[in-house]
């Protein structure tokens, strides 16, 4: 496939919402299902794309090469043969990874910089969906793989050890870097632990045994559950690409919303968060016009469109 | 009870190797059953203990004291009853987490320094024991408790988490200690890791599916989880108290060896390496006396001996 860029248009509507819209070589005229959203007046933007890659798939793609780097199939083969199968086959992925690089990227830093993090991030959604889809009776299958039961376990703990251990080796020769590192540990455990993704799931069985009626209750969990590790993706990329403390919690902010908007599309029953899904997509825009005038927003809004595109689709763009 | 002090007396025998023998009240008059080993010809010394208790068991209350301060019972309470359930109930304990803080003694560091690591160390026991256990079928039952599997899974995610959490929070206002928490986050994770625990785990069962009959694989499992676990406890805690390089070595040996002998003599067939555990132990002992000459290592070496001892026993020491 021969490489090509991508047209991502902008427009400013009410509620100073930005909306993107995808057009590939400068075409109008795409597949309705390929297109992002909808409207009319807008300032059209190129945004470069490696080889026919949506932005989330050139930063997915670097994580993975990243990791296919440090989780090689070595001795012990019997250990690393399952986790090398679960980091590269769980899926869906979380889009936590991507916004970690995005956030790093739109504050001025270099992508580099936050591959450590967005691996560890991946690696600890490899992990906890793993874990919660071995005993779930949910609408999503477990993994598919030949390893039974108490491997799929136990690699799930190895898998979670090893995304700690990938950050704290990520200090730089000089230490200079500790602080930002330890910065980065404590918000990636934080998230994922008693007040974060574990409690999310624990308040997701609460809501599913509640008959799946409480529409609060359901944001709670999308919140805890998917809200906090991508509001960590967001503040993690902004504290290694040096960002300031007020760009960090914007961008932890932006990342609470993405997280709760794709715990609703891709949970049970989203066809009835349709509005609510609408209107934290306008609070998340407001957040990056807020704090980011002037900056190359697009790339990082990107990320919360084309979750209302199918994932097959926006491997195309 | 009254308090009272223990009589610890050292001996060093042929291989220069040190045994510990116990004594109440200074009495010589014990059960046969506390008496730790045999032999005459010794140098008593008194080890103070704070109220009826080992050098272990007032290590260990310390570490609870720590823990119960960091994980109370709080809301969401659904996450923290289960927590908290499986911090305080998990037997037996790993030696680890005392040998963390009686390194940090030994190279004359204060035992605050080493309670996060040691804490930490317990509840990567407790996460690791957990999950381990859940689909077990071997000697030991599962954990007793009132919660379902799910419940079980997932705290114990949840719990491995906060442990690194708490780690990354001993970081002191000053942020100088940084360097070395960070060495510490590496260290707990590698051992509870692919190439620690995790891969003991994996060889444990490739033993018991062999029939149990391979010596060197059972050991090579012991090295793996629980030689790892405890030679990073050892590590940790000489880190933590600004031991030197080669007394973080030599403690990160000592650790494999009281590791490998809790491994053996805990796990099935332990009869069959009584000779095996009593060779470790020397090499354990000249670990000590090779690089701690003139400090006090008979704490320390308490570890060891106690593990001889069983536990309710201990308690009475």
């Amino acid at each position: 496939m021969s490489s090509f860029s991508i047209l991502i248009t902008f427009q400013i509507q009410e509620f100073s919402m930005a909306r993107v819209f995808c057009s590939i070589n400068g075409s109008a005229n795409l597949p309705t299902s390929v297109r992002c959203s909808y409207s009319s007046c807008y300032k059209p933007m190129v945004v470069k794309m490696g080889h026919d890659q949506s932005y989330r798939a050139s930063i997915e793609s670097e994580i993975e090469a990243h990791l296919k780097k440090v989780i090689s199939i070595r001795p012990p083969q019997s250990v690393f043969e399952p986790m090398h199968y679960l980091t590269f086959t769980t899926t869906p992925k979380s889009t936590a990874s991507a916004l970690c690089v995005a956030a790093c990227e739109l504050v001025g830093g270099e992508r580099v910089q936050a591959m450590a993090a967005a691996s560890a991030i991946h690696l600890m959604h490899v992990a906890t969906y793993t874990h919660q889809h071995m005993h779930s009776s949910g609408p999503k299958p477990a993994i598919d793989h030949k390893f039974g039961p108490n491997i799929e376990l136990l690699t799930g703990d190895g898998i979670m050890a090893f995304a700690i251990e990938l950050l704290a080796k990520a200090m730089n020769p000089a230490r200079e870097n500790s602080n930002k590192i330890l910065r980065v540990i404590t918000e990636v455990t934080r998230a994922v632990g008693s007040q974060g993704l574990l409690e999310g799931q624990f308040r997701e069985i609460e809501w599913k045994e509640s008959g799946n009626g409480d529409e609060k209750l359901w944001e709670y969990a999308c919140k805890k559950k998917e809200g906090e590790i991508h509001a960590c993706g967001a503040a993690c990329g902004a504290i290694l690409g040096d960002g300031s403390d007020e760009e960090v919690e914007s961008l932890r902010n932006y990342g609470v919303y993405v997280g709760i908007i794709q715990g609703m599309i891709n949970g049970v029953g989203k066809n009835n968060y349709k509005k609510r899904v609408e209107e934290l997509r306008i609070f998340a825009m407001k957040e990056l016009q807020t704090h980011f005038k002037g900056k190359k927003v697009r790339p990082i809004a990107s990320l919360i469109e084309e979750s209302f595109v199918p994932r097959s689709q926006c491997d195309l763009l």
